[in-house]
């Protein structure tokens, strides 16, 4: 424990929050289940932004932006979409304020509007309205467009960056010619989602599809990536939507064929929040505080002077200056606190708190010796190491941390991944083991909803990695042709 | 005039209209006055971000992020704030739809919220309500915040980028130790303002004080930078505001100073938005469509092939693969338009509606003669040059563009700015000449009211620039110090 961070075997909600708080990333704010991010924390999702940006726009997309707010019926025109998102929604009814009788400020009466606008819990049918208007002929598609934006879905119980009332997002919403090509394109999100989970946040992820209950309001196929947090329980991080002719019939959007034939369009969808936030906090840190995989650390080498005289200190500071300038080149970044207010070890504490992946302590000491003292967040190892040569030491250590943090998290996820054979075998897992439990299911909403019921626990998707198997469902005993995958989850 | 554009002489607005929807860069929704940012706009509008948010960090700020809602309590505490904002508000006043009696979805009466929230107009009170968390004592400031967000206001009448109900900006919120800090801070982001304006956008911009009557809601002091249009009409198109200890006081936030005093927390804020859009639209562009400066255009150069058969074309694309090359090595972005369903001219049209710096066209006689066909979009020069060292002249071309377009918009702007000395000549300047006036002004709100009812003109700023100067009001006879600017405005 540090800086009062309760530990995970204590209380591991506590734990997740004090970091949260703690490590600087977001607080709650006077909005009911609104958070502030803050910068430090911000300075993470700017980040995991631009990453992923990158690679949506290698794969064809371009960004555009769509409106905040939603007709009303707009809203209720897909049938399902709007089943499942109208108990959550924030509405704007009024468009004006003004002074009442007792000198406070009112919504005026006056001002009601003539439709409600629901603010947008995701775009699907503001953006299906709008590509009624760029969609004619096969010539218009695909179109490949991605936003970044807020959206509010009204949550009763919240949770920083976990579950809140006003999220950031990207959703993507595509239109094709073709069923096959927004499949592959839902496919393909997938794998992006999966590649920047595993390579730039150390995640490993599970792969899969949802089953019919668990989809995406108004989709055909939901197809999502589960991650293993720190206490067995699955996160989903990202999800992607075959939508198949809902939304373009919904809002009667057809193309002219090649063939000169009239169809409606096929759609996906696919959107991560700031939910992978919350994901990247509980899956890699410790009592301590955070850990940064060190592609995504805003600071990635903190450097901490160690000094006895205002002389002593101007001598390090040459001395980094020369360090710091090798970091630069090298793309490497940094921060020098050379605050002569804070003592050593606060400033180790603070920073191990933070998780920047490698501290870098230096005093007259080293300097005579021409060494430097490094130390690594994910492994807690310290090491006196030459000053020369360090650019490069930092950065092979910074590429071996991040494969070190996704080594540790895929062991643990493989070793509280279970068989489970029989449904007391699946009760174990889930109750005492805390893992997640890959057993046979017959397919059946029953069966699912019995099992969420009685054990807490759902089907978190049906893995495209799990080599087909013959089984019995281990509740019904009837017929299934592969494992799926069981786990409480956030 | 192309592609159905109407043409400046005939209709201004009109064919600003014509320019945003033609040149695909954004279009109306739905939803009352708010609208679409299409694919092409938003990535000029990624370029403006990405250089602004570089200059924000170069001075020391960093992002964060707010809730979208203010509770309706925040948003009334500081009270010229509320009064000017409080007329155009979209108000949240439930959390839930539900199925109506007769099928249709309705706002569930049974889920009306406690507090109404309001959808941020500006974050001030939200902020501040915050920092009041953050900040104790003066180890904590300053605070360099800044926050990419959309806002709403409920305009009435509406105008494609220029005056939405729905816009993105940027918001910057710092918090001082002293005043003298806080108004530094309030200079320098509009100095940042201006060079951005300047150097990106190509438009040269006046910057000044505004007037007591045209400052913010809840500032002490107002800055601005103020464009002119094609039309002679102002545009303001950045403000950044010295708030004293306003919102320090409406949400108590104190800190203890270095003596050990309790003292009010000084502010400013500072915002500019998708307004920039319409005034780089209104500032450079011509009768055939838009006018990009090169540092914002997300495409620099369009590449068309001219050839007459599949052969020709394949030897073309050889050619263009090893400019492309080079063009890439210079980070000089690029389109090469090998559509076989359209035809150059076409295409040329196309490129020219949505203001691509450079069209290089390249066919089997340029090939054979070693040279390609560069057509300028700002002077639509067409020149005939060796292929070889290309991608220098291109790069040089497109440098020589940038100042030509900013040097172009200066003379316009030094063209149509005059001296008036007597009503009458002001008068004239506004309603004949459509120009900047700049004239002596008593510093009364009686004075600028009477000119703004009689001239529909406003005192856009009181410019740093201009030399001090005794005179006389034009209105009143009383002194004046300095000249004032004069305008029409957006």
């Amino acid at each position: 424990m540090s800086k009062g961070i309760t530990s995970r075997k204590e209380n591991y909600a506590q734990w997740y929050n004090d970091i949260v708080i703690k490590a600087d990333l977001a607080e709650n704010s006077g909005v009911r289940g609104c958070m502030v991010i803050k910068p430090y924390g911000y300075a993470i999702w700017e980040k995991m932004q631009a990453q992923l940006d990158k690679m949506f726009k290698e794969t064809g997309h371009e960004n555009a932006y769509f409106p905040l707010f939603i007709p009303k019926s707009y809203f209720s025109k897909e049938a399902s979409h709007v089943d499942g998102f109208a108990k959550e929604c924030a509405v704007v009814t009024h468009y004006r304020l003004k002074n009442g009788e007792n000198g406070e400020i009112e919504v005026d009466p006056t001002a009601a509007l003539e439709e409600e606008l629901v603010v947008r819990p995701t775009s699907e049918t503001i953006i299906w309205s709008t590509y009624k208007k760029w969609i004619h002929s096969y010539r218009d598609l695909p179109i490949l467009v991605n936003q970044w934006a807020n959206v509010v879905r009204w949550e009763m119980r919240t949770r920083l960056f976990l579950r809140t009332a006003e999220f950031l997002w990207q959703e993507g919403h595509t239109a094709h010619a073709t069923a096959e090509e927004a499949r592959a394109e839902t496919k393909q999100m997938l794998d992006v989602y999966a590649e920047f989970a595993e390579k730039w946040m150390a995640m490993p992820v599970i792969k899969g599809a949802k089953t019919e209950s668990e989809r995406f309001a108004g989709a055909l196929d939901t197809l999502s990536i589960e991650a293993m947090m720190q206490d067995g329980r699955a996160l989903q991080a990202g999800t992607s939507h075959f939508l198949g002719q809902n939304f373009a019939k919904a809002f009667d959007v057809k193309f002219t064929s090649k063939e000169g034939k009239e169809e409606y369009v096929w759609a996906s969808s696919w959107g991560v929040s700031t939910r992978l936030m919350g994901a990247l906090v509980m899956a890699h840190s410790d009592d301590k505080g955070l850990v940064l995989p060190p592609k995504l650390a805003p600071i990635q080498v903190v450097i901490v002077p160690i000094y006895k005289s205002d002389e002593q200190l101007e001598i390090v500071r040459r001395e980094v200056a020369e360090i710091t300038d090798k970091l630069k080149a090298k793309n490497i970044s940094f921060k020098f606190d050379d605050r002569t207010t804070h003592r050593p070890g606060h400033k180790f504490a603070e920073y191990e708190l933070k998780g920047v992946p490698l501290r870098l302590a230096i005093g007259q000491r080293d300097i005579d010796n021409g060494t430097v003292e490094l130390a690594r967040r994910d492994t807690l190892e310290k090491q006196v190491v030459p000053v020369e040569g360090i650019d490069s030491r930092i950065e092979s250590l910074l590429e071996e941390m991040q494969e070190n943090i996704y080594q540790k998290a895929l062991k643990f996820r493989k070793d509280n991944t279970y068989n489970a054979d029989t449904y007391e075998e699946l009760k174990d897992i889930i109750e005492n083991k805390n893992g997640f439990a890959m057993a046979h299911w017959d397919g059946s909403a029953e069966t699912e909803e019995k099992i969420q019921q009685e054990l807490k626990a759902t089907i978190r998707n049906i893995p495209f990695d799990v080599p087909p198997e013959e089984g019995k469902c281990i509740v019904s005993g009837k017929p299934s042709k592969g494992r799926v995958l069981f786990a409480k989850a956030y």
